[in-house]
């Protein structure tokens, strides 16, 4: 699980992590320069590097930060049915990023930096840990309430995770935004098909 | 479909690309140089320029390269039974990447160059629409002797390239072999449930 610094709560940092979302949608992970987030951030370099010695460092940060908005998206997710709250999470997981393409593309440089770079591997780790807890959840609860059938929650969590990263992967390096909807109808499928009990 | 130069055939152009072969899987994509693979080549810069002009159109042809690899791997698959061949299409994608996880990780790297590199953006396209067209070719001989489902084959397809391509990408980005496994179990799920044609 992700454990954001004393830091991520304060004021600057929110807006350094937004300077950080526009520069890497604008410039992607291999050009971002910390130059470029201070002119995003509207300050020097320094006022930038008094938070954060590097630009890894930073977008280590970053990754915590995401995870932060999706987890507060998750919790505006209302609705205690487990079916209904397992669709509004793939939506989440699915159909949210299509919005984001260029932020996408950023993440997927990251992802695949990450066996160069212990910060980005460990974040990537533990933001998975963390979905996956959720996703978890949502699934034992339908297993409990009777409405799923008695699956391996935890295989079934890391299938729905394997189909997402593969629309994301497939959005990015085919340039083709309809992987995304593919992935969440192949989801919804998985779903339909494996947990939720059919009635007889 | 993927359309190698004629030079492709020749001898010295598969050298080089077994030497780009070691070259990405010892250094990645990022510190990949003519040089180290020169190096591995056995022969001067020169002698790899005279083929390659830049190292992206190198490792263009590369792209082309593995997906030659991979036809040939497909073609050995000698049963024609759809249910059989598909399974063992899906091995292909999942299980034999599990011996090669330094060259999953350059491969991830290309990936993410995509959006930059047109040459890349371009053969990673052609060698998903021809393994897709492999994978629907199966997915309609099954419907045709009717062991599979009426299902949308090209669908299906996509979906189990997105099942193939997040299990990819989640065993480099969370460091993870167990990953690819999981995305194998997934879709023969997958295929189980909504392909196969149950015996009633």
């Amino acid at each position: 699980m992700a454990e954001p610094s004393d830091r991520t709560a304060s004021e600057p940092d929110e807006a350094i992590m937004e300077a950080t979302y526009r520069a890497l949608r604008e410039h992607g992970y291999a050009d971002l320069t910390i130059q470029r987030i201070a002119d995003e951030y509207g300050k020097s370099t320094a006022a930038v590097h008094y938070y954060y010695d590097t630009k890894d460092e930073l977008l280590a940060a970053f990754l915590d930060y995401l995870l932060d908005q999706f987890v507060d998206s998750i919790h505006d997710v209302e609705t205690t049915d487990p079916g209904e709250r397992l669709e509004l999470l793939l939506d989440e997981l699915l159909v949210k990023p299509q919005e984001n393409s260029d932020l996408s593309i950023a993440l997927l440089e990251m992802r695949s930096q990450a066996p160069y770079k212990d910060a980005f591997s460990e974040r990537f780790q533990q933001n998975d840990e963390y979905i996956r807890y959720m996703v978890k959840a949502v699934v034992n609860h339908g297993i409990d309430e009777g409405v799923f059938n008695d699956v391996d929650a935890d295989h079934v969590t890391r299938a729905l995770m394997t189909i997402v990263n593969g629309g994301r992967t497939r959005a990015v390096a085919l340039d083709d935004n309809g992987a995304l909807e593919t992935a969440r109808r192949t989801a919804s499928e998985y779903v339909d098909a494996t947990v939720r009990r059919q009635s007889q």
